[in-house]
């Protein structure tokens, strides 16, 4: 029987753990639980491959290189998302090898780094979103966008952060390697949404300084793969309506249709719930039979089994 | 006819020029005029293989984030070089895309990020060698080694850097996708000789603090990938015994006996052109009808046609 296809994308707390030091020794350690969990999706036999976000991350490179510009030049944006893809990749590398070693699965794990391609016109540039880096207090914050001409927003109650831009990925550059690599090796592509790239007339790439969501990049990658299902991780194990409220309301499957109406109707935070759902949707839509899973990391297996989770389809 | 296969090294000078500031964007500047030189020797028929070396680079994001210790935590040695791998293989894939389209090829070039296997007893890390980051002065070499517990030593005539732990290659952990890539992409890996590993009992890795020479790891990666040539790009066109001394001789040829019996000689450069010898000899002597050539980047194509540079045969 052919194995279904997965694609994962992978949450921030499936690579730090919030009140634990942002150390790259406690992001290894909190990586290899993570793999822990992915390993057994392996071991029910579906083939995989794996996303992750960066916003953490890529803040704290930003950061230190911003921090220390007197000393080493700060680095530009794009850059600063390719060294996270190494970083976590990396990190990956090692948790899945651990993992799978331990149910004698020989499988390569590869990081590719990835390009994708975005539109110079996409509106996200006019209005960013996407939250990156550590969380400040609101003073702080003030302070930092008056300095440094930061957008900084309010994070769903959790601190204020820097946000970017965060347009809509066009095309993977690398997506013809990805492919021809599926059968051998769980790949992790596409780390942080892709590095983002404009492609310019003559059909050269160019950074740009952007942070593509990573849901949306892990989408398009499930659609380009031809993937049977999209698999996205997060902290809460079902999507809800009315989220930490007395009233809140878990739902198990949604169509495609009734989630663009919960959408329509502001369930969703941005830069959160919103783009998971949206890339669930887009994914459900893509074909017949297509499914987009949200869950944690924890039910994820329980989910691919239909017992949890939140499943939308068509 | 089967096409030659290259693995081709990349020095420092194939990624930044001295005396230009050691940004991100004067990289790429760089880094694109490089690929205008390699992508000539793909026009000429052959199958290439990138390696890089990181000195610089690792050196720069390890300074960044011991500069920033007080906003967020440094990162350890392994890490960082797998940021570097993220950072040069993005500038290699754009300024080798650009390049190759110029002569209408749209061959994909991909970044895998890559872990070498080393042996935790390799006498390298009892003797550092290896130079990293910026060049100082005598009296702040001086200053840092007793602050930070720092190895420091004198480049080459070009100041004081600190110095790492350089073991040999053993194994690349990521071959088999690299083999399986050759002929579909233009892969860049073992970025900066890899991020250096040791293999546990279990079998999984572990990141340890040490850089790898890039010319081992691409001597390594010759040998496994089964290539023709191993192509060690550097600042000058030949090897030279008394190098910068009147009685300077250029090296057109040598056999693998008599590099070796120059380097007993002591005529080359620890963490310097000695590394490159040592590789080109191994290479030599791998297997029938090997040859390892050290020229320069200009060069490169000149010495593939046998017109210059210094060969290095069994």
């Amino acid at each position: 029987m052919r194995k279904e296809k997965i694609v994962i994308a992978l949450g921030g707390n499936a690579l730090q753990t919030a009140g634990l030091p942002p150390t790259a020794e406690c992001q290894l350690e909190v990586v290899k639980k993570t793999c822990e969990y992915i390993s057994k999706i392996v071991e029910n036999d579906y083939e995989i491959a794996l996303v992750h976000g960066n916003g953490p991350q890529v803040g704290r490179i930003l950061l230190a290189f911003e921090t220390a510009r007197d000393v080493t030049p700060p680095m530009p944006f794009d850059v600063c998302g390719a060294m996270s893809q190494g970083y976590i990749g990396y990190h990956l590398q090692q948790g899945m090898h651990q993992a799978l070693l331990k149910t004698n699965n020989a499988m390569p794990v590869v990081t590719v780094v990835t390009q994708v391609v975005v539109d110079r016109n996409d509106s996200g540039f006019k209005n960013p979103t996407k939250p990156i880096g550590p969380f400040y207090s609101e003073e702080e914050a003030k302070k930092i966008s008056s300095e440094k001409n930061y957008v900084m927003k309010e994070d769903a109650g959790r601190g204020w952060r820097r946000v970017v831009a965060s347009p809509i990925p066009k095309r993977i550059v690398e997506i013809d390697t990805i492919k021809s690599l599926w059968n051998s090796a769980i790949v992790v592509s596409a780390g942080g949404g892709g590095i983002p790239v404009i492609e310019l007339e003559d059909g050269t790439y160019e950074g740009i300084e952007a942070v593509i969501d990573k849901d949306y990049a892990a989408e398009l990658l499930a659609e380009q793969i031809g993937a049977d299902k999209l698999l996205i991780l997060t902290e809460v194990e079902k999507v809800s309506l009315n989220f930490n409220k007395p009233d809140q309301i878990d739902l198990d499957k949604l169509t495609a249709e009734e989630a663009e109406h919960y959408i329509a109707e502001n369930h969703f935070a941005a830069g959160s719930m919103l783009p998971k759902i949206q890339a669930a949707v887009k994914f459900a839509k893509s074909g017949e039979g297509k499914t987009a899973i949200i869950t944690s990391l924890y039910k994820a297996m329980d989910a691919l089994m239909g017992k949890t989770g939140t499943q939308i389809t068509a």
